[in-house]
């Protein structure tokens, strides 16, 4: 079982880099985000840091307007399960949506992924952010952001009890007695709900970790509640540590408000670390970066998040326009941020834009630098562990190599995997299967 | 391109064995349904004997009465993604139900399949025969059979178009300009059909083999029409060489009635090869593994086709019940067939259930004689290739050791690989992109 007081670590692979334009950074592969040796690398590199997972993020809908690796990248299940057959240790994640999918298929598909990599699967809950993503799956409307968390929750309802279908010993397989399983061991779910009617059984059993791991990702007040309800890991984010203190504080108190122990959810946010020699160098790397990017690119990356908002039709050195509900049931809590900070530091569309596209992240620096920041953020209450989107490919190389050996030396990171499972590895226990009885023992 | 003269070959990997009892045998893993290593072991065999492409099936019900490979096994889209990270030439070809699924999902995790392969996909399109198969997607009806293939054939239009959604010159990924595409070369769909509304466009595009290869796997009347007008290549079963040519000549002339070419699709029966260094070892090869059958084994896997129906009401050595229009909803190809022979050749239910639970094939003998019927059939027009699905698996290993080598040395079947992709190598064409202009030249 691993530390619970040990940090954790992610890694995000996006393909095409951290920021709207990064894909013209000399040292990114321009079509990374269907390269599978490029993935394949990447994964690598975070098995040898002995990260807790990769994450691969999703989509339902694009258009012209979307940016470069969101037009044409891989599908989580299809390149986690690739990556299942190259590594060894490290968890695979990936989002999935629960609005546009139905529970039979997606509890198969990670349960399948979950057996196939031995038990280190977890799936990212979303409910689609985009209203274009009905127009992709023959509806007429998108579900409002309330009613997509309630269509959540019954749906994870349903793939947990479809996951317990066959009891952890249900599997007999006596060559000698031709009895291969035990049906009193094999159960139908027969769930009848408000949005889902799947009677089950399951086609395929529980994995070594029991269920994959269940990660929530939204910060919006429905995302903290499903989050607390009945998530084992959240991908968040948060610019300053205040933030993230009070957020890590929020989940972690309303969990332990469903009867859940706060050690039941592990928090992590994402951070896009920029790594120098010295501070200088870091802070030209970042100025790289962010020069990639023209003003054309930010606003069409800022609109993605207000449902494609055209941006382009108000003055760029004005105050950020006021824009009433728009993005609320999108990205809302992001969108909702976004317009809070804007109004608080007056700041012009440029600003807002230019700062969106590339932020501004905490975590830039020589490799002590972010090793302390990492350190207090952990220690002060702010992240069980941090999941690394990097700018630039080399970016997760150089924090394996050189942030990782800080952390290690100072014993606040494991030098090698406590476990084969990402829930060993996370410190996240096991379910028990629902329907397995207690041994009495006496 | 390959020769589409030569023969071609795929192998079915479908875990604990070829018969409902086959896991009982000492060789077979009894976990092999679950069983990575086991599934990567025949793929990298398969490659090794030049195969074209393994294949996957599936299934979305279950019930106690489910023979043991189906009770618990891997999902195609994760299994064929993994093996993708482990070969390299061998097609990777899996069922997926257009009865149960979204095309935007479909394709996109094909498509993303194709990329993470580099061009090896196929997709079996199935309309699911198993009724029970609605109760797990939240729905009051399974369509009947027809309007499967209506849905089915809608569909197909569907993923077809959301993967030609760009072309294949759009993406430009010019770093100094910074144009990542050309959005000229991108295309909405906005199908409406009387089944599905899907807008697009697709966010992976086609891989270097253009869409992945159509199977179609239905044997009944609907099938036949589905293959001819839209499948690639087709995975049917006949016992006999007379019923596979005149199977063949039946979809090749509906496939040329379409406007079709006929080597516009490949005509794969499958066989279940038994190998013996003599007849008599071959023979004994097929009664262990038939005697491994009990007849409550044999009498659960015939009710299967048969909507899970309850054989063992019946007695055992009378005639075949009558069973009315029992079984045309679902494998109904298969279900007429059943009942057909059964009162032509005036056979009991105990000979009808074993003989349906171990199927004696032509193909049992030595490499030499399997050789030459394999050489038989092709040459007199009753397959393009085959495939082939071992009872053990030893049985792929003698086929590739044993089999194949003969059948190169006759130069009739490949010595390597004509291409990376599976279209390549199956000799099928590249769909051109519907929505690219034909290059005027003068």
């Amino acid at each position: 079982m691993a530390n619970r007081k040990q940090i954790k670590f992610g890694a995000l692979i996006h393909g095409v880099g951290g920021n709207v334009s990064a894909w013209r950074h000399p040292e990114v592969p321009a079509d990374a985000s269907v390269n599978f040796e490029f993935y394949k690398t990447q994964a690598q590199t975070a098995e040898a840091g002995k990260f807790d997972l990769v994450f691969i993020a999703d989509g339902l809908y694009i258009n012209e307007k979307s940016i470069p690796h969101f037009l044409n990248r891989f599908e989580p299940i299809t390149i986690l399960s690739a990556l299942a057959a190259v590594t060894s240790k490290i968890g695979l994640v990936g989002t999935l949506s629960s609005s546009y999918s139905e529970p039979f298929t997606v509890a198969r598909q990670f349960g399948s992924l979950d057996q196939i990599s031995g038990g280190r699967a977890g799936w990212n809950v979303v409910t689609s952010p985009l209203e274009g993503s009905a127009k992709n799956y023959s509806k007429t409307d998108h579900p409002t952001h309330d009613e997509r968390y309630q269509i959540a929750e019954e749906y994870l309802e349903v793939t947990r009890g479809l996951w317990d279908s066959w009891e952890d010993d249900a599997f007999v397989r006596n060559k000698e007695t031709g009895v291969f399983f035990d049906p009193s061991k094999l159960h139908r779910l027969d769930h009848k709900g408000k949005y889902f009617s799947v009677q089950g059984p399951l086609n395929v059993a529980r994995s070594k970790q029991g269920h994959p791991v269940v990660f929530q990702a939204g910060s919006s007040e429905s995302g903290k509640k499903l989050a607390a309800k009945s998530a084992d890991a959240v991908f968040t984010g948060h610019e300053n540590i205040e933030d993230a203190k009070s957020f890590y504080k929020d989940v972690k108190d309303r969990t332990v408000a469903y009867g859940r122990s706060a050690d039941d959810i592990a928090i992590l946010p994402g951070i896009g670390p920029i790594i120098g020699r010295t501070e200088e160098e870091a802070e030209q790397k970042y100025q790289e970066i962010a020069n990639l990017v023209t003003i054309e690119n930010a606003l069409d990356y800022l609109g993605r998040f207000f449902e494609h908002h055209d941006f382009s039709q108000y003055p760029l050195d004005e105050p950020f326009p006021e824009l009433g509900d728009l993005g609320s049931n999108s990205f809302r809590s992001g969108t909702d941020k976004i317009k809070k900070v804007a109004k608080e530091q007056n700041l012009t569309l440029r600003q807002v834009a230019l700062s969106s596209a590339t932020p501004r992240s905490a975590f830039i620096g020589t490799p002590e630098k972010i090793a302390d920041l990492i350190q207090q953020w952990h220690e002060e209450g702010a992240a069980d562990g941090f999941i690394i989107h990097s700018s630039l490919p080399s970016g997760l190389h150089d924090f394996v190599n050189l942030v990782v050996p800080i952390l290690q030396e100072r014993g606040i990171y494991r030098t090698d995997y406590e476990s084969d499972t990402l829930r060993g590895n996370l410190g996240i226990p096991i379910p028990a299967n629902r329907y397995a009885v207690a041994e009495v023992t006496g």
